[in-house]
């Protein structure tokens, strides 16, 4: 070994992930580098799972092969499809024996060294990457939830197998957030991260803006549209959110972040009136996947959100999404573009493809992936926002004195309060707060809750993007 | 040299730009890689321009370089500052020796393999770039105009020298657009481009948008703030745009566009009025860089649009930028961030720095930055708008048929029309088309202002992104 020439000025390849033949081979091949421009490499993929984003990844692969080919430099060569359904007709033209519903075709096949893995779901999907990775295969994932709950076994397995594991189409569908995290934005410390992530939620708090409807009937319209499942669970009470917070705070951050640590409100308790109520005050009302970085410590919540009207992330409409980033030296920056659909998930999986591609050395799976530093949470409790809150009360004297006590007991100052006398001798209180620790707002609630004057508090929507309005 | 093994499943570096070192040599330390895990590159930098940017390059890597370092696996060490001016103190603490302001202390230093050029200007900067790229040096450049005249030339030169030459930061300054293009979007085709890419004149037009405020007041509200320089030529004629417009589209279309054949109309002729008719008809004014991929031309053109006050380009506004594209795969999606200042346009030339250290192989300069495939440019006279036109016509009758007939003579089809009668026996017509051909259009202008009964076309300004509004 050559120890001076390390100091010298030139770059080497970390990571041979692909290099399964020996040294002296590699040797002969290396040397072949400096007699020729460029050496062809070889891609060779096996995509897991033909639905939605697999069809999609099968079309643009066999659709724009030779310009991806042109593109990258490398020969791009779909060899396997697995699907336990390998009968219905997607109508796609594919070449014969492409189809397997054995994954092994693709583990056992030393000529495939990436794999596409678009099943969806947690524990088919786990065991696909555990394999791929085991056999030294770099792996292309769409799936938030495999990678929120073991992306960090899957970054030390790469790692261990000096393979490389991207998963761009996780989070934002086609949106190159991860990337741009990773590598661009890399000059940055990020300070906050606001993300609308999941369509189905975005979809129906912008039609509820725009048509003045109701959650539950919104739901339904979304559901015959199909921006929402027949259980709407997992989209509307925000664990899918989680997920992408989980993978997108753990690469923002460089930690790794457990997805159970991350606070998480849903959206099925906002009304019409909440949000009139916000519109009313410039604001509107989103689902947002929030992450700040404290000096001891990571904010993490899912949550609906009062933003100004006139912020971006404002005017993100329909299934679109959307990753607000503030970096130490970017500034306020973002992303915006479809998080979900056939193509433009295909679009982030293949894109990963290309990026394994022009990379050529997998230096992927590194350190700053799912980092190996821990950082503790937040408490929702300690966190500071402000608050909307909208109280169904008596309609008598003295109401408002009672609960502006309790806020000042509790050392919760109000921004603005706006009573509306309703019908049935109820009156309907609104109140903005300035922004106060969530434990004493919680306290003030509780007490608030508790006063016979009370019939109920309708509403808690925190306000604001940290910042607080003047 | 064994040829069955180009085929097997690895990938090999394919530019090693960085080898100044003999064969032998390199074959030792291939062997090391191996044998270790990671292997520590250097990056030794070079920053020629101790300006604005370059204040902002060095404060990051300075401060930041433990962190720098560890994301990236390889040692970043700054090594020279070249300046012609190098005696006023930018009130950073400097290692001694470190400035110069010989250009050759960079070029001559075999061990500094990152020339970091943040001079701005053309001549200088080309003959800087050039001495680099010659000597296999790698470059970081935030020049937009160097880039646009002769990123063709450059990269050639990197191509033959097998180094690589970035520049992020010369288009929307922290937004990483150049390497979305590039990298993860790149299993699509871009079909359009719509990018506010100069601060100076989205400061300009949001501030008239948000006061009411005529062009040359906030033009020099804008020179006062710093947001426009002393003589703003560059920005509000839209030469900034075009320069920028022209990297990008390369980019995005993979081809060489020379940026003397966009079309250009600046800012300078729009009025507190024509801000007040858009805003009436649900629109906002905004000078795009515009890119539209036609199957057998480009058409490419910077000037100002009303566009629907709904679309996110609308959004932004002061000094940020926001590049919107549309994907074959991907659809719509957005890039927003700050497009200058010295620690945005900083973040970009570092993560431009760490993209090298993060691709080792320095694997950028290929056939598809500014490609060599021309590609026709589509004649301003042959694109198809809508139009925006208001007239100063006599307060009598028969006018507006007059008008109407030299429209419907020149084949353009009239959206909606408003007439409003002014004082001194004028009035003033307001027209909107339906999208129209341009040489119709400029036809039927060219007749209008020979009506007699026309004192003069106020305003001619293009209406929406392509698609008409119904």
């Amino acid at each position: 070994m050559h120890k001076g020439s390390r100091k010298g000025p030139f770059f080497l390849s970390r990571n041979p992930a692909f290099l399964t033949i020996p040294p002296t081979q590699v040797i002969l091949e290396t040397n072949t580098v400096f007699a020729k421009e460029v050496v062809m490499s070889n891609i060779v993929v096996g995509v897991i799972g033909f639905g939605t984003v697999g069809k999609g990844v099968v079309k643009i692969l066999l659709h724009d092969r030779a310009i991806l080919e042109q593109r990258s430099g490398c020969s791009i060569e779909l060899k396997k499809i697995v699907d336990l359904d390998i009968t219905t007709d997607r109508g796609i033209p594919l070449p014969s024996g492409i189809l397997s519903t054995d994954m092994a075709d693709v583990m056992n096949d030393p000529a495939i060294n990436v794999v596409v893995e678009v099943m969806g779901g947690e524990n088919a999907a786990k065991k696909c990457i555990e394999s791929a990775l085991s056999a030294g295969k770099n792996v292309v994932t769409s799936n938030k939830e495999v990678m929120a709950k073991h992306g960090l076994y899957f970054t030390r397995l790469a790692k261990e197998h000096q393979c490389t594991i991207l998963y761009e189409a996780a989070v934002g569908g086609g949106i190159p957030v991860l990337h741009a995290l990773r590598n661009s934005l890399s000059a940055n410390t990020v300070e906050t991260i606001y993300g609308i992530v999941n369509g189905t939620t975005n979809f129906i708090l912008s039609k509820m803006t725009e048509d003045g409807s109701d959650f539950d009937e919104t739901l339904k319209e979304a559901q015959a549209l199909g921006y929402a499942e027949a259980n709407p669970k997992n989209d509307v009470e925000g664990y899918d959110a989680t997920y992408k917070l989980a993978i997108l705070a753990s690469l923002a951050f460089r930690t790794h972040v457990n997805y159970n640590d991350i606070y998480r409100e849903g959206i099925t308790a906002i009304t019409a009136a909440d949000i009139a109520a916000a519109r009313q005050f410039g604001y509107t009302i989103k689902i947002l996947a929030i992450g700040v970085n404290h000096p001891d410590s990571l904010e993490l919540r899912v949550h609906p959100v009062m933003i100004d009207s006139s912020h971006p992330l404002a005017s993100v409409r329909d299934a679109f999404n959307a990753i607000f980033i503030k970096g130490s030296s970017l500034g306020e920056s973002m992303l915006y573009g479809r998080g979900a659909g056939e193509l433009p998930t295909a679009s982030a999986v293949v894109g990963d493809i290309m990026n394994l591609a022009f990379t050529n050395t997998p230096g992927f799976a590194r350190d700053t992936d799912f980092a190996l530093n821990e950082r503790a949470v937040t408490s929702i409790n300690e966190c500071v926002t402000s608050f909307f809150i909208r109280c169904i009360v008596d309609d008598a004297p003295g109401v408002l004195a009672s609960i502006a006590n309790v806020f000042g007991k509790n050392e919760v100052s109000i921004r603005a309060l706006e009573q509306i006398d309703g019908r049935d001798k109820s009156a309907s209180i609104t109140i903005i707060t300035h922004q106060v620790k969530e434990e004493r707002m919680r306290a003030a609630l509780n007490e608030i809750e508790g006063l016979p004057c009370v019939q109920k508090v309708a509403s808690v929507i925190r306000v604001g993007l940290g910042e607080e309005r003047i």
